[in-house]
């Protein structure tokens, strides 16, 4: 039986993987008259006075939403919001688990950007957090821009940046194994939707120079007046030579191929392209862009994978939970780039240079040590950069 | 120091009445293959194929949104989202305590009945039920009547129809202490807003003749062109005699006086001008429309209150979690009028004809007894009338 079947049983067995639980007594009169009327009229009027003190009176301090519409769950497409409740509710199992943050799911019955909006804008105030997931591009950019703008609590969405930052996390990593630095990488980027654009535009942040993005069509390049708006921004700060032409120009001469694609989009020939040391992640799941073994074969040095089946898993289950565990301690009021550099490195850092190997560049995603670093890294880099309301 | 007082440092020490915990294994690769990926594609595709799956496959079956716009928050009135998040998380807390249901606080950031409606009916798919709270009138019947239609869940506003159905397992009880019939009864009701227009007609639903209504103005009569829509709409079908006047006027030889209206609003006169054996439930709160002292003084036989402090609290805490609990357990799709009046007769049931006497006619609110026969009761109700799904 494969995971799938068993999951499925699993599920029936479970009936949810996350509940909600009372922390208080209420067993007693006295008890009541405490955690409800007529007493629990003095924290409402505490808050009434100062909305701030909703952090510190009630359970908003820890608690985050986890928002979908449902158009784009894992690789399954457009299946509706009761559909991705499964998924939404194992993200929020993780975020307890490796976060302790209290995450709830939210599905959303609508499609329409506005209505969406709207909508996360309405129910913000019962959350210190919002996660965003599995929106489909190129909504979800819009979606999350106005939704950063409108709200003072942490918004984000985790199919582009969690991915960014793992992917980050790696190459700081892998970068210590073939001995390069990052001024002079050239990088190749294929999939230029949600998750591709927020890693170009991370690891140039974080001071990678050359970067090139592939869509279907070929290499994104600035001047093509058939792109699409986030291509035609993304076009602006990649691939400086202008390049053109197919995935396998692009990477002839790349040290790190990106792919957050199709499957069996990227060639043996195409990996023996690439310079010495190369450094290969293939994240399109369940198929990847190349098979480990045959990326491997073909002379990449370091290949990572999205499977859990594999070393060098490029999971974004690494992020979330400490990133939000650290910007809800803070009570940090958005997540800024400085932020998401610091989970990144948080990450990296959890791999000590005795245990990093070539088969070895990120740490589990059930270490709790990582998630615990992570948080810290975070809440460092919100103080820092004075988003932090604590 | 008073309740008030010690609940805020108790709310400051507890930073949060209710929490969300993880209740799956996510501590190996194995572990996470099945919660999350790449085994949850199958429970997502299991309910894409049939949304029904969603209460199997997911905590829906158990979990109930508590949803307030903060316009209504116990006696303390319009005070915002964020303020009555203590009240939303008591709730919650009863909720799971009493009735084993997962409850969750959604406090909206509108007051715009069409908002609230739209906000509901998108975020509805990731719920089982929804209790609307603390909602002023006349906006909550609108917001009720109509998410009724929308949703095939159980739809319930807390602030009508909990206080009538407790007061309706009061009055059952009473009766059996003083010897009359429900038929023959004169019942006056004060105060209609939402609970007292509810509380009427849920007296005429299980059987009650006579019941008359007044508010600030005085009684309410058929033919006042003066009266607002739904003072309109409950005239039709009470004050069959057409009495107008004053609140004196109607209590006049009233067999049951109802108080859901404003503190010391009724005199020693008023009481003592009832028929033999009167009945008076006094449920503003935290000061009542008569002292309780001052009307058994003035010849009441029973007297309930809203007062933890005194015998016969008159508390919708009574029948929430237990309504749910019902509801839930064979997927009701809506909450009808059988159901509560079952819940009703659940309450009244549990005190024995050992027990009642004039200072217990209702269980304690932390009777878990009490509750599981809600349930019951409720759950046979929701299967009588044909609206239960399993």
């Amino acid at each position: 039986m494969n995971y799938r079947e068993q999951s499925l049983i699993k599920h029936a067995e479970w009936k949810g993987k996350i509940e909600t639980v009372c922390r208080v007594p209420v067993d007693s009169r006295e008890a009541l008259s405490l955690a409800y009327t007529p007493g629990v009229a003095e924290p409402c009027m505490a808050i009434h006075s100062d909305t701030e003190k909703s952090f510190e009176l009630t359970r908003r301090w820890n608690t985050v939403a986890v928002i979908t519409d449902g158009t784009a769950i894992l690789g399954l497409g457009d299946i509706g919001p009761e559909a991705g409740m499964p998924v939404m509710e194992g993200k929020c199992a993780l975020f307890k688990a490796y976060g302790g943050v209290d995450a709830f799911p939210v599905c959303l019955k609508t499609k329409d950007p506005e209505e969406i909006i709207k909508t996360i804008n309405i129910i913000s105030g019962s959350f210190g957090g919002i996660n965003l997931e599995d929106i489909s591009a190129p909504r979800c950019f819009e979606i999350e821009t106005r939704l950063k703008e409108q709200l003072d609590i942490p918004v984000f969405h985790d199919d582009q940046h969690g991915t960014a930052i793992v992917v980050l996390a790696a190459l700081i990593n892998s970068l210590k194994l073939v001995g390069k630095k990052k001024e002079g990488l050239k990088v190749v980027i294929n999939g230029a939707g949600a998750a591709g654009i927020s890693i170009g535009k991370m690891l140039l942040s974080y001071g990678v120079k050359d970067v090139t993005m592939v869509d279907r069509f070929g290499i994104i390049c600035e001047g093509d007046e058939t792109l699409n708006s986030a291509h035609k921004e993304i076009a602006k700060v990649t691939n400086r030579a202008r390049l053109k032409g197919k995935l396998a120009d692009a990477m002839k001469g790349a040290d790190v191929f990106i792919g957050v694609s199709a499957p069996n989009c990227v060639t043996k020939e195409m990996v023996s392209s690439m310079a010495e040391k190369s450094v290969v992640y293939t994240c399109a799941n369940p198929v990847p862009e190349i098979q480990r073994k045959d990326a491997l074969e073909a002379g990449a040095y370091i290949v990572g994978t999205g499977s859990s089946e594999h070393p060098n898993q490029i999971n974004n289950v690494l992020v979330f939970p400490g990133l939000f565990r650290g910007a809800l301690d803070v009570r940090a009021t958005t997540v800024n780039r400085e932020m998401m550099i610091a989970a990144a490195e948080g990450i990296a850092a959890c791999v000590s240079d005795k245990d990093l190997s070539r088969e070895y560049i990120l740490p589990y995603a059930y270490d709790k040590r990582a998630h615990d670093c992570v948080a810290e890294t975070v809440a460092l880099a919100a103080r820092r950069t004075g988003v932090a309301k604590k």
